[in-house]
């Protein structure tokens, strides 16, 4: 195993989720830098500008993720992803184990072999998603009152419609595609860590994102910060912060 | 839709609970006016000094809270009810919804239509209520242990003493009259944020205020807030900062 | 009753969990004693060096710790037990409660009278538990990914280490004898407080400390702090703020 230590200089990949790109990622980026590391923020397939919603897939998604971190020959990897991203770290992590130190889920999906991510939500998000791709050949857009209320519901009017402003469809199939893993990820021997931002209602609290997907882990480390499933845009500080506890050795 | 911009001047009426008076919530309120915003804090009928509590019920204190808007006139109101005060600002908002912005319900109990108060706690609660209506003639006194310990555990003995102090026994039928409204309040086209002080014990974290009775609110938005179930006197700044992080845009 | 005032000086006794000694609670134990109080922290039979870990027993203990109350002729008492610890001093309360004006529960366990620690675990444990019986004569020792993981999860590594080497083997008697109490803890005359640190997965979060084990003491007050199931490592401050509030009147 590499390097131990708390001052090292640490290698983290930081996966977007839904409807977002790696550019909203930076803020946070930009503060783990500070503490000494390298951050990479990758807009994948599917989020980026042009993208053909009908045809984009799951698996080209999580292709595009392997790739870059190919390409890149980045080794030690502290990978994080945020919600859907959740989805993307998942597949790349069985496909390339060696270059993962650690796998961060941020407010994410944890699949269980098999799995899409609509199967991890409440029923009205999948009646929603299908709704969209009828309607919109295959585009899936985030209407603002949700986004408002049960997204972003620590920040105020502005920043709110601000930030809803740089989201982007993302295609249907990131959400119906199964995720063919070929084990549970409890039996991956990758660190894992779950970060639980305590504000988040994007899941129902009734529903949430931890305990409940969190535990499909196995043994993982714990990680609570403050606010909601946007704190990339509320409180780049406090997330930074527990990504950073979270990804450490 | 009037001002969505955070640094307008907004129009707040805050409900007190059960046992309270307007003036308990004032310390919340001047924070709140600090902000620029227009504070109300009335005492509602049951909870004035010389009530007949035999005779008072849940509908005079919707009566009163509904006359209070029109007589001043208020609109674009942020309606605040913390615990009981729930009932009456959801009484409220079937009455006279043009005049209400956003509902903001505070560690406050959601009523589907038909249920009383009493309906959403524990059973021991009830016998509790029910108990000391026959000993002392309609009026519910809260005793000083479940005070000091489920209520204001986040005071020192003081402070809980003083608090105690100028509570008022609460008229019964305020706990157990049925709430008659025509819809779900899920139904009801107005803002509704719950504010959720996460060291509330007085309902049991078993049997919890968020998401029991948060989620019948339908799309709603969610604020946690230090504290106890009487934060109004421990943490009024913190509390201030959440209902405004409820009550804006 | 005693003082009630919040600026008295109190008597502290702060009982360590399993594997622990209580020289690990002295960080604590220094920000208490800095609030002008008068705290304790012995190490109790089953967890000093050199201690047989095949005999020694959970009654050896909590006899240790009444023998301990008593010797010092400790009155008016707030004792605190963490984790294991709560195993102690439920016990210790039944036998001396004229000594205890509140018992401490900080992550602690809350038996029903007759239950092992073992009972109040994920099955897991138990079998890890009885593993280690047999392979180690009679002592228990934390593995180091579950303790860093799942124990101390808001360390660094390099704290998570260093607290780790001061850690001791557990006699496993004290993991699965039965407490015999006589009655319900829910029963006893003596003030209660649950301290929850809201970052503590040493139970996990689908079979959580609070409120599956806390709701056991009947009215109780709740106090949150921050951090693991090892705050009193990672931060002391927090905690020892903790326990006052959890202790005061």
């Amino acid at each position: 195993m590499a390097n131990n230590n708390s001052s090292s200089k640490d290698t983290y990949v930081l996966v977007h989720g839904a409807w977002h790109t790696g550019e909203t990622l930076e803020p946070t980026a930009r503060i783990i830098r500070e503490q000494g590391h390298d951050v990479h923020c990758p807009t994948l397939a599917g989020n980026r500008p042009g993208d053909d919603y009908a045809k984009l897939s799951l698996q080209d998604a999580i292709d595009d993720l392997v790739a870059y971190l190919e390409k890149n020959d980045l080794k030690d990897v502290r990978l994080m992803g945020h919600s859907y991203g959740g989805m993307l770290i998942s597949g790349a992590a069985e496909r390339v184990p060696e270059r993962i130190r650690r796998l961060v889920y941020v407010n994410a999906f944890v699949p269980n072999p098999g799995e899409c991510l609509a199967d991890m939500t409440p029923p009205n998000f999948r009646e929603l998603f299908d709704a969209m791709n009828k309607a919109n050949n295959g585009a899936v857009v985030l209407p603002y009152p949700i986004w408002r209320e049960a997204f972003i519901n620590d920040a105020d009017g502005e920043l709110a419609q601000k930030a809803y402003d740089v989201l982007h469809p993302q295609p249907y199939r990131c959400f119906v595609d199964p995720l063919p893993l070929k084990a549970p990820l409890a039996a991956l021997e990758i660190g894992k860590s779950y970060v639980n931002c305590v504000e988040d209602t994007a899941m129902p609290h009734s529903l949430p994102w931890h305990p409940r997907l969190s535990e499909r882990l196995g043994l993982f480390r714990y990680v609570a910060c403050a606010g909601s499933h946007e704190s990339l845009f509320t409180q780049p500080e406090a997330l930074a912060k527990a990504i950073i506890a979270a990804g450490r050795d």
